[in-house]
């Protein structure tokens, strides 16, 4: 059993829909859907989500949302007369806003069931079309799915006794078709997840069902191993493991909502990134646990934005707790940190850029010469952190080697190196100047 | 004015003395000497200071104590016999003896005060000597030279008013011979630096003098650029920075107490090793900031019997504090941490091996899993750190490429590498097996 989600490109018109049908069909095995609202079909347009968002400030603020609520009615109408189905689904919207507009209830619930309406049409509309089409399928609400959420609206949480109740669906004949991006509290309220959440109920779902394979419909044919912006033309990942996923995530792969990932990861089930305008593209896979590639390198990552924070003191590693000390500091200002490599007598932290702006360096300076009193501390803004990951780096002798050489015949001088002894990656801290000319080096000496 | 610190190889015997004399009177800005108490003569000999630990035990238990004292009246007679000097050390020996086991007073300050006796005398016996081969020379007790302790005995940190005090001896016309290691509380009582501490005399008294040089005179020409037990007949290092002999010390590298070196590397005093055996050897000199010497790497350390602690958690770099929380549960179990590479989703920290028993190994993990709730934590024992340290290496693209190449040719894998924004030192983690074959190999690619 496999569970297809379908991001909102792919459900933003008929035309997807029709693509998505197509797809459902061609693997008996698709048994299980979860949707999105439907998103842009062009630059210009405005995701479904965002109307309704727009719809529910009108609400909140009083004002009339006859034009808002037209705007989202408008999509939904334009998709099921391209698809030549009942406008049922319109009457739904209308009842249900109706309803929350003229019912009592908290106003921060009434505007997570507002939120919520886009996904929830949609995998009605695509249920609908189904069928028409001459396939078995069926609507399924996330309460009667068994999606239990934390009362936490806007970030809810699924609770661990949700997962029983999904399992069920297997036991179902028909393709369902599941809204993502909500679900329901013990109390029966509707709570959505973080904004992106659709990727989330998916997860979910998959894990749930223990399914063979979660399937990621998306717009893109794969995840390339290496920034399509810095390198023309890379080449394409067919399969790399969540760690690696993971590692290149951390610096310009955006592929995934990280997140949205743990209860696949926790279930090892592997995870299909395809492309429901080209679904014969092979696309990429992540999986727990690869079998041997041959290759050490499986992708290269690079961000911008980062900046070290050095701290020296004579005999620092003779003083007990004092790196310890130093990120209490940082916690305490609520500043998150990256990396911490050091020296004996030296200690530097690797800090996202956005995280420190001038006036805080001065409070955190101003305390790590009160409290540490050390000897040296300064900081450097404009590094660009490379990431080179692979899960087989450890079994290659040399591989670092190649890496820091690559580097080096760029005419980047590495400012950074941080290994860990998990060796999935290989990080590498340069002046953000010389990003493009090091990540072109990089990937020829692995890639080409 | 130069302070010249003789250790205690190189005051054993009055053959060394003599060498020691001649060394004062070949360099008249040679003007404050900080002497040890007599060393081993050979491998089968004891240090006088041993020997007064050995009397002081028995005083304490109550034994007979004669043949103890006679075993430092012997080697001091042997000394004064040789070199034609009075016995009046033997008597000053005798009577202080005498006084300490008959006065009253509390026992820690008699022991105390026994362990100082070795240098006291010697410092004697040397001034003594000088005059005698005509040099205006006279002991001075460290009361008189204003070294004031802490109340700490057997490890008293030197008080800040001290130096203004000893800053005086400047004005002295004499040539000054001061014993090492003890020092006077402000209520008059005899206290002592930890072991070794006659470095730490010395430095004091060259910060305190503001001399343009602290002579360290003991057994060796000079610091070798690697480990000689590792690679035969190596490049001697004629000058390197504090950072670099800090870098240096910690993986195998003992020329240097290093904490006895901070008050001359807060004064910024340069530090000259030289061989007292062999004074025409050029040595090894220790300054702040060296000047441009063209070569990226000074020195090449190793040592062995590390272990990692690995821990993985799937968006462990979401979570705000995981990395201080494995710090503080490390530091509450008492145990200090050298370095802590990290990736996004896992840390390792490498530690000492002799830091971490299996039992505690066990306490650790147990109390990871259960407060951090990690998905991975193991360790991993039979480590070795190498350290390719310079000041330069920040200026030299290529250098860690070079390096890494160094040691995958020697067919080495690298476990870990970490270097710090600092970039005084390039660290490797590799498994012990590997470390003589990667030394090598990297004394080959940058010194050969």
């Amino acid at each position: 059993m496999k569970v297809a989600k379908f991001g909102g490109s792919s459900v933003a018109s008929a035309e997807q829909l029709k693509k998505v049908a197509r797809i459902i069909e061609s693997d008996e095995s698709r048994r299980v859907v979860v949707v999105s609202a439907p998103g842009k079909r062009d630059d210009a347009d405005t995701k479904v989500t965002d109307l309704l968002i727009e719809l529910g400030q009108a609400f909140q603020n009083g004002e009339d949302t006859t034009d808002e609520l037209n705007a989202v009615l408008s999509r939904f109408k334009q998709i099921i007369t391209e698809l030549d189905l009942t406008d049922r689904v319109l009457k739904d919207i209308k009842e249900d806003v109706h309803k929350l507009f003229t019912e009592g209830g908290d106003i921060d619930f009434k505007l997570e069931a507002l939120k919520a309406i886009g996904e929830d049409s949609l995998a009605k509309v695509l249920s609908e079309y189904l069928v028409k089409v001459g396939m078995d399928a069926t609507y399924l609400n996330p309460k009667d799915a068994g999606i239990m959420l934390s009362d936490e609206p806007g970030s809810a949480q699924i609770l661990d006794e949700s997962f029983d109740h999904i399992y069920n669906i297997r036991k179902r004949d028909q393709i369902v078709v599941i809204p993502g991006f909500f679900g329901y509290t013990k109390e029966g309220k509707l709570v959505t997840f973080s904004r992106g959440g659709s990727d989330i109920t998916g997860s979910i779902v998959a894990a749930g069902v223990e399914a063979e394979l979660y399937e990621n419909f998306t717009d893109v044919d794969s995840v390339y191993c290496v920034n399509p912006q810095i390198v023309h033309n890379p080449k394409e990942i067919t399969s790399l493991t969540y760690k690696e996923m993971r590692e290149l995530s951390y610096a310009g792969f955006s592929v995934f909502h990280a997140e949205a990932l743990i209860p696949a990861f926790k279930a090892e089930i592997p995870v299909s990134i395809k492309n429901t305008n080209n679904p014969n593209a092979l696309g990429t896979i992540i999986v727990s646990r690869k079998e041997v590639r041959g290759d050490p390198v499986v992708g290269i990552a690079s961000d911008k934005g980062f900046m070290s924070l050095y701290v020296s003191k004579y005999l620092m590693n003779r003083e007990v707790g004092f790196g310890r000390r130093l990120l209490n500091i940082l916690e305490d200002e609520g500043i998150s940190y990256e990396h911490t490599p050091s020296g004996i007598d030296d200690l530097s932290v690797i800090i996202r850029e956005n995280q420190m702006d001038e006036e805080k360096e001065q409070v955190v300076i101003n305390r790590i010469n009160q409290e540490l009193n050390p000897d040296t501390v300064y900081t450097e803004r404009g590094l660009a952190l490379i990431m080179v990951v692979g899960e087989e780096m450890h079994c290659h002798v040399g591989t670092a080697a190649k890496a820091a050489q690559a580097i080096g015949d760029a005419g980047v001088n590495i400012e950074m190196i941080n290994q860990g002894s998990s060796e999935v990656s290989l990080m590498f801290g340069i002046k953000e100047a010389g990003v493009k000319k090091a990540v072109q080096s990089l990937y020829n000496a692995f890639f080409e």
